[in-house]
């Protein structure tokens, strides 16, 4: 049987926000990076777990974003988890390259904060 | 001058969603886990980068929640940071325990679904 759209097992527990999205982080799977935040409606997980590629749902351009279909930085997917309450992605990647627009390896790597450090009791 | 709520100079360029709120990824500092994903509004933000302990807004309970402040699975903070649109947080904490109100170290543990691996070209 070919699976034409998200397994209906993930999709009944998926919980997605009000304009039907789940936001999904992108991890590279061996140095542990987080990469980006995007979101995924059912058809892009869908696209995420049967093509090999992270694919989005980019609220900016109301489409679906093969991530590194223009850039060349390509995701290449390694592992797919939601979370506890099934309101959260964890996908896994290889990333080629920048995961950022701006040309940084992260989306993080810019904008730090100067939070006072908080010690764990020893 | 004690600040008393969030800096106007974060305040300014964070990107709320309709409910005031932005996604919170939280890691653990030294191994890369991703731990968890919860919100935060500006007061929550504020209390995190100014009290050494994770703090959010927790949306089933309408209130603040101070990561372990009842199952005592603080998460210390480390590193805070804004994504380069300002609308998603990256906290790398260290963390006492399970993450996840389920127990398990990371709320990802527990439903791992089984993509089609992507394999980056050589």
């Amino acid at each position: 049987m070919v699976v034409m759209s998200l397994d209906p097992k993930i999709a009944d527990r998926l919980k997605r926000n009000s304009d039907g999205l789940v936001p999904a982080i992108a991890q590279q799977y061996d140095t542990g990076e987080v990469l980006m935040l995007a979101w995924m409606d059912d058809e892009a997980l869908h696209r995420t777990l049967t093509t090999g590629r992270a694919t989005y749902w980019s609220r900016s351009r109301q489409e679906y974003w093969v991530k590194g279909e223009s850039s060349g930085h390509q995701q290449w997917v390694k592992e797919v988890a939601l979370d506890c309450d099934a309101d959260a992605i964890l996908v896994k990647v290889d990333q080629v390259g920048a995961a950022c627009h701006t040309g940084d390896r992260t989306c993080w790597d810019a904008d730090v904060l100067e939070p006072v450090v908080g010690e764990r009791p020893q």
